[in-house]
């Protein structure tokens, strides 16, 4: 199959999964239920659930298996770009194209839909038959700490306080880590939990490779940011220089930037060289995230 | 021992366990960790802690084990009391005789504070080694139902929605069974849950006064809102009345809502007779709950 339509039908799946796992709109509450279906449907270029997928492909995961580990990581992010965009933190109003949950409905209801979508999660890893319970209970705590305090909420922390601060290099990749490696990690990780265990020396590289995807990702979204129309993103472009945020672009230019992005994909090929043809999902996915036109 | 001297020890351990569990403020980031230890430590009635270890007590539960059970219905409990004070929500500045957290830190670190202890609370549950991994699988999947958008957060979504509105007697328990009714009730499961298994009548039985205990819980609540003094409380007190809130107050009359109490509290104690002497302490709580002058 063609990179694009395995693509186009891991997002399909991904749709139908959450369509699936998420309460009817006719459900009480069925405003909260409405609002929960409207953050985390219909559009989103599902990364996270992508790279899941991928990532089960090295150890022969079961499809039906990754849909669900996908769908749990998927609402753990879309609960943090809820909260993300409310006013007392970036405060804004476009997301994936629609108006921001707390604009379309009001503020409380975005906080509660977050707040529950974090619940769903766990609540999906911990009651469909994914694997043994010892591994989907690893699964859960491995969720957990990437969606915690010390993962992508602490990240968030580090991002406000980042504002309008002299950040070193290092102290922004620290932040990125967290703030969005954490959850691609976690992604990765729950992905190849879905299938035959991989060795010690296995799982550290593909642990090397999810913490490059990470932070590939945040170049290239600062790279976008800094380069892209507002249409072109689904949301607020050049978001962070108005917010005076310090980014891959602020702090190393634009072309020292883009250079960045193409060491890490050559850090991240490299990574899944030994995985052979069953990393080939994973690598063409950092090719795409790394060119993507999304 | 005196049941005054079992809850104090109890709300010692619980404090020592969270104390235990929480990240110390020193690690990064400092400010949120600093935090989520205020809105934690310190201070709270322990009321979904205590209800854990009195319901583990039935099925002679390891203590050990029911402190991180508790501690994880805690958390839940802790992060909603914080999001619920937001400006958003409640908008409230007094909890547990301090501050609200977003008043003494601010609204987008509350935010992320209440975010953080809920991913805290599941990976609680799924890496202490607490019960055998189905158990506890259980435990994660019950938690999160309790804690969803069909359990608290719908809850609150109902209560948000009945603001000025003139609701039924059968509505307001609806509301109720969902935002406090919810947890209380997985703090009794899970207690349970942490030794011997119950059989199928007993657990039937245990899940009966589980219920009512949340009602009952939410009837002096409210009795007490309409009550007792802002000091007594350690919260605004009339809250509910100046909000224009239903409550059984405002639907009974204080009268007949203390009726209510009192029936209620006869039907839990039916429901714990025929565990005998076991249930002491969820007998001894229940009456402690009705007669608390915390």
């Amino acid at each position: 199959m063609e990179f694009s339509a395995w693509m186009s039908a891991i997002q399909n799946r991904c749709e139908t999964t959450l369509d699936r796992l998420l309460p009817g709109a006719s459900i009480a509450p069925q405003r909260l239920h409405g609002a929960m279906r409207y953050a985390a449907l219909g559009a989103g270029k599902r990364v996270r659930p992508l790279l899941c997928h991928a990532a089960g492909g090295i150890c022969g995961a079961e499809p039906s298996r990754l849909d669900m580990v996908a769908a749990a990581v998927e609402l753990i992010h879309v609960y943090s770009l809820v909260h993300d965009d409310l006013p007392c933190m970036d405060d804004d109003v476009l997301r994936r194209g629609k108006p921001t949950c707390h604009v379309e409905f009001d503020e409380a209801t975005a906080l509660l839909v977050g707040d529950a979508l974090q619940s769903l999660a766990f609540q999906v890893l911990a009651e469909q038959d994914l694997a043994d319970p010892g591994v989907r209970l690893a699964m859960v705590t491995e969720l957990a700490r990437a969606a915690g305090s010390r993962g992508m909420a602490g990240g968030q922390a580090i991002d406000l306080a980042a504002v309008g601060q002299a950040l070193t290099l290092e102290e922004l990749e620290f932040m990125h880590i967290h703030k969005t490696g954490a959850l691609i990690r976690a992604a990765i990780l729950l992905g190849a939990k879905c299938g035959e265990p991989l060795g010690a020396a296995a799982l550290t590289r593909l642990d090397h490779f999810a913490k490059i995807a990470g932070l590939l990702f945040q170049v290239v979204d600062d790279i976008l940011d800094a380069d892209a129309s507002t249409a072109t993103l689904g949301k607020t472009a050049g978001k962070d220089a108005a917010q005076n945020k310090p980014t891959y672009v602020s702090l190393l230019g634009l072309v020292r930037a883009r250079d960045k992005a193409t060491e890490l994909r050559q850090a991240a090929h490299q990574a899944l060289e030994p995985f052979g043809e069953r990393a080939r999902r994973l690598s063409e996915l950092t090719d795409f995230i790394v060119d993507r036109h999304f």
